[in-house]
């Protein structure tokens, strides 16, 4: 029989949150808390995949390349995003590993560099909208908008920044892969930050693009590849709330696909936080599958038994009881 | 029936020799020609485990860290040593994907963050001596001694360089899911740089050390924990040379383990270049494997068909005719 399997979404800030430093020490300890939470959904009986963000990590590294520049080549955003799934990767592994081992579970963990496959043609790239890296100089973005073909934006008074675009995830590379290890019972660490974004390009050949990829969406394509039981996305809150900020608003415990797309077209999500996370749930569940939990990682105990989070199903008559 | 395996090491500075300045497109053309190499053996009959060295790419990163260091908070080494493997593995499995849609082979890619289990007692923790990373001045390589507990020492007259113990590998952590891999016919990228070095502390955990594994000796374990069929390490030179500078230097062509073992013992091979790669080769051979190949990467092909390269073996009875 297949297990039962469960992907796991978290931001890169839960690891290295904006209150902290940055200090690798702190990672670490941030990479056990995960760890911990991690193995208590294996603890309950489900085999496992994690997709981790990376917009603090890799936004430090490009800003290591930069000062670095006059000494070392710097290398593009596919290959940054490359080096942060190796950081977190291995930090993550590490704790996982140790976590099992305090519980004396047998079972090996395998984390994976990812490419995600976006389509050339997507729109975004017409259009790029996300900042990345450093703050420059109105003179050093200047040079390098011509220098690297970049497009550089005042960033809210603080000076010029690279935007790129965010396109849309079609493909995770190695699914076949991350669905044989997690069906043999291995954990999986894969999609980092998105994934590695690459498209096929005119002579049918992979090549690397500098984009971001909403990680939300590579583990919900992530997800409907490999077909797991249960997506988990963990963000800053306990619940969804409808009517934020306004004399109505409520924290939802049941959203139905209709639900959740009517709210979207009303504007109720946000685009860069909560919009993403419900248009990610809402693309699973219309593919067929079962159930989204949306919650933050200390409740998502409570959320596992009904107690807490907010959960997007396909209709009213799947409702857990 | 279990497919033929060949494990093949080579050096980082395969992607990035000392004669090119590390430019990321420099990197991405030495990628491709590695791919065409690896897939030219995948086309032979071998299903491939890739193991590669990392030296120039994170001594490049350790200066770009120590740059940035009064922005950003720098990793160690280990960590460092896992961004590579992004880095490399991610640029390495592009190249070796295209190359495999080139000859319309259905194959895929698998590039694994590695982490090395060495001895928290090996001697070698006793007395560093592999210098890595930047040049520092006499006052802050004095600051980082005393606050990172760093050994330092001078080095070539170009300043001060911190140094690292070099122990010797004793688990390749996810070897079962190496193996796994490969035999279901899948290319692994392993063990990049020689692997992010753990230690298994008093309390049984994992944890990383700043450390430099020799990608040789962590390919020869590698080798002999999947039990690969042949253990290919690349270099610099066609052959090995015994005598080499001296009136009666000679190319050989085959050594058995008790010839190797011999030289090793008169001094032949200089303990930072064809020294580790000989005792790898031993370790594997005396262990149970067949047939190591040292050679140069354009003489590969001719080596395997018996007409270049040095081949280590066990005794002359087994020496292909």
């Amino acid at each position: 029989m297949r297990p039962k399997i469960a992907l796991v979404a978290f931001g890169g800030n839960a690891m290295l949150p904006d209150d902290q430093r940055g200090l690798q020490a702190e990672q670490m300890r941030n990479a056990q808390k995960a760890a911990e939470l991690m193995v208590s959904i294996v603890r309950k009986g489900y085999e496992l995949i994690i997709v981790h963000g990376n917009g603090p990590q890799v936004g430090n590294l490009l800003i290591q390349m930069e000062e670095a520049a006059n000494k070392i080549p710097p290398y593009s955003l596919d290959v940054c995003d490359a080096m942060t799934e190796g950081s977190m990767g291995f930090m993550l592994e590490r704790a996982i590993i140790n976590e099992l081992r305090r519980h004396s579970i047998d079972k090996e963990v395998a984390s994976l560099i990812t490419q995600v496959v976006v389509d050339k043609n997507d729109p975004a790239f017409g259009k790029p909208t996300k900042p990345v890296g450093p703050f420059y100089s109105k003179y050093r973005a200047q040079m390098l908008a011509r220098e690297k073909k970049w497009t550089m934006v005042e960033d809210s008074g603080r000076g010029y920044r690279k935007v790129v675009a965010s396109p849309k995830p079609i493909d995770v590379v190695p699914n076949g892969i991350i669905r044989e290890l997690v069906e043999a019972g291995r954990i999986v660490i894969a999609a980092g930050g998105g994934g590695i974004p690459v498209i096929i390009n005119g002579n049918g050949l992979f090549e690397g693009v500098e984009a971001v990829i909403d990680k939300d969406y590579a583990a919900s394509l992530l997800a409907r590849e490999v077909k797991v039981d249960l997506f988990v996305i963990l963000t800053a809150i306990e619940r969804v709330f409808i009517n934020f900020g306004k004399p109505d608003q409520a924290e939802v415990s049941v959203l139905t696909v209709d639900e959740a797309k009517k709210h979207l077209a009303d504007g109720q999500f946000p685009p860069g936080s909560m919009g993403p996370k419900i248009r990610a749930a809402v693309e699973y569940i219309e593919a067929g599958g079962r159930e989204v939990l949306i919650t933050k990682d200390s409740h998502l105990k409570a959320a596992m038994l009904n107690r807490s989070g907010t959960r997007i199903i396909a209709s009213r008559e799947e409702e857990p009881q």
